[in-house]
């Protein structure tokens, strides 16, 4: 197949990197629009509190300020944050409460949404933003899950008892744990900790929001779920979908962070109140107190093996702290629980979690959405069991690791193909498995490993209905429409390559529309790594029915059957005759420019689900450096290997893991969400105090491609997006543990923690 | 038919309306980049002149000033500026010349372009202007076709001897002329002169011109023609048409003016040359003398008729007066002599034309494209001829027009349905064709009329390819992506109806998608009056393809076959139980957010070509009124009946008609283009100078809408864009003949040229 394929597995520029290094794209803040005000929002300096009363009549009268709104002036109807409440809700993950108004009337973290204001110019609307007088009854506040689950703890919202916003069993449990437990020589159990971290795209929120003449709203805002986003505000403003024109400037970055209505439901209310286009943009400080963090989870690991190295049973109980709303934290405590019980073969499995309130910024959408906690615990677990039996890890793990037909975490959609002997075997002898470390001396190395899987989309536990749809232009190049938003994954530039050989174009050929409402097909949007496996599979076959016509109109020409031709490059010739052809933009142009009577404008449609998710494996590998006196923890290699299917475009996919790599490494190392404990102010909300890596934190990145296509996949493709995410921390847990011999269960691995546990097993081997 | 129909045949408001009335829509010229440069072009100051040297040093030290191009700097490329070029090349009119160069070499009209500048705002690029040093040698010049036809004329192209541009005999000449003007009794031969009138649409050419970090251009220009227009860009700085992407914001009016391409050659020279965004926006001075006027043409008209009142022979020759380029001169022509030719039965035709270049404004595409011209004198002379057998004129034209089956112009073409007589006595009896007029004391009163037939379309003269596609969205509305550009007439609105009518759903429902190459398919644009018969017929079927699936879902539901279902505004029923069924939004909605595995974004699409382009007819009366004192004519009353075949919405089919009265009164009476005989300089370049109707001008009007639905159009839609610019100046001509018994041969009637004819008359009878 491979030798068949002229531009799927290319390593090509993504489309839009010259405009991005350049300056030149736009951004939801480059939009201008006549007589745009701008909006602000007032957050509540205090952790929990009830408003009292709100004094906005300073405010409303300093000239240059259009509209001050509080919670009288918005739907009063309670809502989730989360574009998955609507994709989700029907099928196995429940939990979305809507548990939030749009500026609250009670506030339940510092810098939650009191009020708001539009204004002629920026610095009219902070200062309106100082005239706004509220005054607050200070509540006490809770900033730990397991304090705000104390009976005696204060109560965040009426609705949650012990403010547990949400209980769940994991659905797919299979056998009995104690029974597995029973069977095994050995249990262990530990717990392990994960931190608040946030996203730190380089873009900030932004947003305009214009209702026209005939009350129809334009909303442009850098955005992952447009659809079911466009879906929310619609609701949320008791409008017609219709009547909401969603449309997604160049993205820069998202993570997941866009997965959520940030500043559009205020946005829209202030271009309500005011009748005037609406822009906002929050400042850093704002992107770390007001938008989604990851979730910070307690998580109780335990683990039944035997001696010869089969594990009987897996159980996983998990505390996870939602902050003041819960938005999508059900879909991603069930996430932390499936992938935990899923990635071994274990006959055996237990997960329940409790979702709890606190009186910090929101939790959410981040990518690896539970993986990453799932696998900074089971991965160091699995290191310990191994351990225990005397196994060394990578057989453990070869021996337990689930096997293709093996059952997903969903019974029914077996594993289509997994690729975890040859990851493994390659990063291993990539990284130097068995090379010996230096274990003597100040600096002290070590490596570890961890594997993971992550699905190619969220079937069947989100609805993955996408659609496309391909016109051609008289020069045989085509417009591609698709919904489908490239927040720096470089997705549409890997559906142009898809596009491009299934219509036997070149990639500079495919001229791509997305995000926008009024024209695109819908999309749930872009999550769960589903983007190219999904919608490169309705590209696929957009392209296909396009195709079809293309050749039918070059057979006359060429006066052979259709079925005899190939088209490749821009090019349609008679199979085994090369010379014997047609060029596609003399076929395009003779079907648009048709002076015979018989014109067409060549396209193709599809509306796509899949019934699959076909999981990537991949095999993660760290080499590190332990200083012993400074406690430093220094990441001297990351080898990743990959199970991509097909790679569409190596060098984007590539990219895709050494991003996650790095931001793995921040996440592992050194980025803490710091909450003050007695006043709830977020103390890092700037990339000072909230340490992201550099350039010179950096380690050798090695990434291998492993490539088995997959039946399912468009030309084999599976997943790639969140990968990268998971199991890079645990591989760097389990190197300093081979390094220094101490294990770190609570990230970040900081020096004052890897100091501690080296002083206190200091203690304990002098005892 | 009309009793099943619930949106088709509504008076509903343009869904414009709202925004262009209250000043929120956006045009060319509100477009904002970051970074955007101003564009202006340098007008040669004389008529005719070689340019011998440019200096542009002193415009270019500016600090401020990016660019200054002259011809050394734009594509050595000759073109022509005509869309219709694109579309007609290969069928029955020829005559498309290339013979201009983007920023000319010679000066070949005042107000040519020879040089531009972009600067960093309008007032550095107008000092610029004035610091660019041309050095002419100034040309003997030629002003009207008459003198430069003569042998020593100046020679304006090196390509036209004699200055004449093109000559060609009406291709679809039939029978003997000769023969035919033997047979007849009397022979009446007249010539009649047309002016050089323009659009004056509110909005002045705008545009910006952006090229990506990729080389891809993007283009934002109100524009008629937007996809022969890219083509053009395209072959003029040899590009792929799928790099250039046209965006069309509102038009703010356009009758004909955005079919030649106007400022967007130089706009994108500028862009390119400076690699930033570049804006241009003419005065309204530029668009007097630099954008495309009505043709200006002499026309002998010769009628054989016999006693009995049968025409034997009809002969048209015309000198046509194309100015310093040839544009789409020749298909304007070809429309002059085949309006003229073929309006009544006659077995015997013959016309010619001689296409002359002068050194004027160049003219090129008007509303009524060649028929007001024609009108002018067939309708006048048709007068003459009843008055000379001494036949009642409305019963000579009842006798003579052409009837259903006929053929068309183009003989294989037969005229589909003719409402001549309903027109006629609809509009005798609405305005009192048979009323005494008051023929005494100074103020005398007369009554004229005229008929005239407008295609429906271009059939087969041009490429009528068009497309349609449309999607569902969750509440049950649809997005319609058409490539038709509302300049006025209302043609989005018309579409939605539509669509809306054949899939059941309320006008509101449709939401309007257009103008956007990258986004919608194919259409060659809005001229001929053919956008609601051509693309209402790809809409109506893109609609249907949808429709066919909306109701296999609901059958589904209703658990009825889909043949017994019924679709209308918003709700599907079985057929004769209106409370069996189900909304539209609840099947859409399951579609799209199917969570069963049956997911559909519902959509249709159609190519769509017609094979007939179904004329309507038209009567026009006035009653006019002259004041034998001042020469005055002042018009009392105009009624105008047409045949529409089906108004879609009827109070936009009058609102086209309503307009074209008005303008068709300046075009008669008032609208002079004065160019100044020695400097050839543009005397009227303003609304003072140049004087189009006001309030206070017009008389009453009526507009009778004749309902006769045709197989071909949509729902029976014929056209109406263009047809109300044909009748009223020749019906008010007669009318004024009526009145004063002079008739004025040359256009527009000013009180001058009426009082010259009223003294000859004096004489005349003294004599």
């Amino acid at each position: 197949m491979d030798g068949d394929l002229s531009i799927v597995g290319k390593r090509l520029p993504r489309p839009d990197t010259a405009e991005k290094a350049t300056g030149a794209a736009l951004y939801s803040t480059d939009i201008n629009l006549p007589g745009a005000l701008i909006g602000k929002v007032l957050r509540s300096p205090l952790p929990h509190a009830r408003i009292l009363k709100i004094d906005k009549t300073k405010a409303e009268v300093l000239p240059g300020v259009k509209a001050v709104i509080t919670f009288e002036d918005v739907p009063k109807r309670l809502y989730n944050i989360s574009a998955l409440d609507i994709i989700a809700t029907e099928r196995i993950v429940k939990g979305f409460k809507k548990d939030q108004y749009v500026l609250t009337d009670k506030a339940r973290h510092v810098g939650d949404a009191v009020a708001a204001v539009a204004a002629s110019n920026e610095s009219i609307a902070e200062a309106a933003l100082e005239l706004i007088h509220v005054e607050y009854e200070e509540l006490p506040a809770v900033f730990g899950p397991e304090e705000a689950m104390k009976p005696d703890a204060p109560r965040i919202h009426d609705s949650a008892d012990n403010n547990i916003a949400w209980y769940q069993p994991l659905p797919t449990n299979v056998g009995d744990v104690k029974k597995g437990f029973d069977e095994a020589d050995y249990i262990i159990e530990e717990t392990f900790r994960t931190s608040k971290s946030i996203h730190c795209q380089l873009e900030p929120t932004a947003c305009m929001a214009r209702f026209d003449s005939s009350g129809k709203l334009t909303i442009w805002s850098s955005s992952q779920e447009v659809f079911p986003k466009r879906r929310k505000i619609a609701e949320l403003f008791d409008m017609r979908e219709g009547m909401i024109r969603w449309i997604t400037p160049h993205v820069g970055g998202v993570f997941g962070n866009g997965i959520g209505l940030r500043a559009e439901p205020v946005c829209v209310a202030l271009a309500k109140k005011t009748g005037m286009p609406v822009k906002m943009q929050y400042s850093r400080e704002e992107q770390f107190i007001a938008t989604e963090t990851r979730h910070p989870v307690i998580l109780t690991g335990k683990i039944g093996v035997t001696k010869d190295g089969s594990i009987t049973a897996l159980q996983v109980n998990v505390i996870m702290d939602a902050g003041a709303y819960i938005s999508c934290s059900s879909a991603v405590a069930n996430n932390v629980m499936a992938r935990f019980a899923w990635l071994y073969r274990c006959p055996n499995t237990r997960g329940e979690v409790n979702i709890v309130y606190t009186n910090t910024p929101v939790a959410g959408a981040f990518r690896g959405f539970g993986n990453p906690q799932a696998m900074w615990a089971l991965e160091q677990l699995i290191d310990m069991a191994s351990e225990r039996i005397g196994m060394e890890p990578m057989e453990f793990r070869l021996l337990n690791h689930r096997r293709t037909g093996d059952p997903s975490w969903i019974p029914h959609v077996p594993i289509e193909n997994c690729a975890f002997d040859e990851c493994i075997k390659l990063g291993a002898d990539s990284i130097g498995w068995k090379d010996e470390m230096k274990k003597e001396g100040a600096k002290r190395q070590g490596m570890g490993m961890a594997i993971i899987m992550q699905v190619s989309g969220t079937f069947p536990i989100n609805l993955e209905h996408t659609n496309a749809f391909i016109k051609l232009n008289e020069d045989g190049s085509a417009s591609l429409m698709v919904s489908a938003c490239d927040m720096g994954q470089g997705i549409l530039g890997a559906l142009g390559q898809i596009a491009a050989e299934e219509l036997g174009l070149c990639p500079e050929d495919i001229h791509l529309v997305s995000g926008d409402t009024d024209i695109t097909m819908f999309d749930p949007g872009q999550h769960g790594s589903r983007s190219c496996y999904v919608m490169g599979n309705a590209v696929m076959k957009a392209a296909r029915q396009a195709k079809v016509k293309l050749l039918e109109r070059a057979a006359k020409t060429l006066e052979v059957s259709s079925d005899d031709l190939e088209a490749r490059e821009g090019w349609i010739n008679v199979k085994g005759s090369p010379d014997k052809g047609i060029s596609i933009a003399d076929v395009a142009r003779d079907a648009i420019y048709n002076f015979k009577g018989e014109s067409l404008n060549i396209s193709g449609k599809c509306s796509w689900e899949p019934r699959s998710n076909s999981p990537s494996c991949q095999a993660a590998f760290a080499h590190v450096e332990v200083d012993v006196d400074t406690a430093e923890v220094k990441v001297l290699k990351i080898v990743l290997a990959h199970d991509i299917g097909r790679a569409i475009n190596p060098m984007t996919v590539e990219g895709q893991l050494e991003g996650a790599i790095v931001q793995s490494i921040g996440y592992c190392l050194s980025e803490a969400f710091r909450i003050n404990q007695n006043s709830g102010i977020i103390e890092s909300d700037n990339f000072t105090t909230y340490k992201i890596p550099s350039a010179p934190d950096l380690p050798k990145i090695k990434v291998i491609l492993v490539e088995q296509p997959v039946a399912s996949g468009p030309f084999g493709a599976k997943s790639v997006g969140e990968a990268g995410m998971n199991a890079i921390a645990p591989a760097i847990g389990n190197a300093v543990y081979d390094a220094v011999s101490v294990r770190i269960r609570d990230l970040p691995i900081t020096p004052e923690k890897v100091l501690g546990a080296l002083l206190e097993k200091k203690r304990d081997c002098s005892i």
